[in-house]
């Protein structure tokens, strides 16, 4: 890869604007869509959803939790839905929420972010409760192949709220002191330049962490539409932020208008037209 | 299942003490028994070091990441590996880190605690930076299937001391405002009887979080061994603890004695008479 992840994600905003289709083939989903709840089922509502994505949005983000229901079969399923994510030009978000000591997060970051992994994704959502400097490999690897992590910052739903703004010794918030962390462990890697800016975070569409103006890694912003959030707190974020680099998430509002293709593209193009 | 998750570790420590054999085929664990880096000798390694483990010690931790590392391939051979360690009578944790938002841990629940998984476990770790009361899918699974919980309170390595003893508006710490609320949604769902206390805290040997006696769930211990802390640490920690049922996991001491499995074997009755 020639690009930084942050490029190519500015890219993909560019294009289609920062719709981010969530792939969540949930029991409930595959319900509604007359499908039964197994692995072939759960590749397919997501290829579905793949397939009405192409050319309309830029961005999808697969929830691994329900593949990985399916053990080994569920995971040869993602392996598919990745590959054809990445074919259809697509850039493609493992949501993952991994995060482990150092010598774990080398497996994490081999599983995710390496070039030759059969489930490589452009970017991996991380979940850093053991600190945030244990992530330095996934963070290296990412630096190295181009890739990006997202680290779940201000999360969307409330259950939160507590621990992201617990106070460390130095005064700051977990969630304002793991944006800095975040910016510099970047600064630090992309000195170099190959692939700047590869560190992103998770911030809740209505969530403001302290000093979250200056953060200038790619955002992946949950809480749209089933989580409780619309348009405006979208607006606000990105205009406290230096940048419009978000990929900005929807998953049940959309994969609620499937199955027929036809429904599903005309629902992705809406979306993707009122986020741009 | 008729026995809860705290009686069934109780019953496989009282049989052979609190070691717990950690299965975590590292690349670099894989060149030391002269393996090539694959899914069939990453289930190889494991496999073998259940066999040595069979009858010498009572409980097992397999490390998610390095099976995850080999996409699907890895995770059939995980399957293999759990199911081989169930069949060998051994209490078997899957240390998976697994914590996301509640609709997403449904599905992380179902993967890892639902009778049927094929990548079912006696118990799982979740890693709770989105909030511990978003793990209640999985607290409740645990309760319904009579499985165990172990969340990350207080991690081994020093990155995760910053968050981890953060202050909440309560006051508490992170890791003991953690304890303390793994207690009491331990008590909710416990409370007919039918499976009382399936959820457990993971606790450095060398960590002393605020009220960590008053804290009466099974124990998962890292940090033995090659992370630094000896049975001194331990012998403390077992007497401040209400009770002693504690998995303590030692890996990279263990598996570095193989690939010969009556050296294996060995080490592993040397640890385990150790810790006992």
């Amino acid at each position: 890869m020639t690009d930084g992840f942050f490029q190519r994600l500015s890219n993909a905003v560019a294009a289609h604007g920062p719709l981010c289709v969530g792939l969540d083939p949930s029991p409930k989903l595959l319900s509604a869509w007359g499908l039964t709840d197994d692995a072939v089922s759960t590749e397919r509502l997501a290829r579905t959803a793949i397939a009405a994505a192409q050319g309309v949005a830029g961005i999808v983000k697969a929830q691994v939790a329900f593949f990985e229901r399916h053990g080994a079969a569920g995971y040869a399923g993602l392996e598919r839905v990745l590959a054809d994510a990445r074919a259809a030009g697509l850039v493609v978000i493992a949501d993952a929420k991994r995060g482990d000591i150092r010598s774990t997060n080398e497996g994490y970051a081999d599983a995710w972010l390496s070039e030759d992994s059969p489930l490589a994704a452009d970017a991996l959502t991380v979940s850093c409760y053991l600190g945030i400097d244990a992530m330095t490999p996934v963070f290296e690897l990412a630096h190295a192949t181009g890739r990006g992590v997202f680290a779940v910052a201000a999360s969307s739903n409330d259950e939160g709220r507590g621990l992201q703004t617990a106070r460390l010794a130095s005064g700051a918030t977990v969630e304002s002191e793991l944006l800095g962390a975040l910016g510099a462990a970047d600064a630090r890697l992309g000195g170099s330049g190959a692939a700047p800016r590869c560190l992103g975070a998770v911030i809740g569409a209505q969530r403001r962490p302290e000093g979250v103006g200056a953060f200038a890694g790619p955002v992946l912003v949950p809480g749209i539409g089933a989580q409780g959030s619309g348009p405006s707190e979208l607006a606000e974020l990105r205009g406290v932020l230096a940048h419009d680099v978000m990929a900005v998430t929807v998953s049940r509002a959309i994969l609620g208008a499937g199955p027929t293709p036809a429904t599903l593209r005309a629902t992705i193009s809406r979306l993707a037209d009122e986020l741009r």
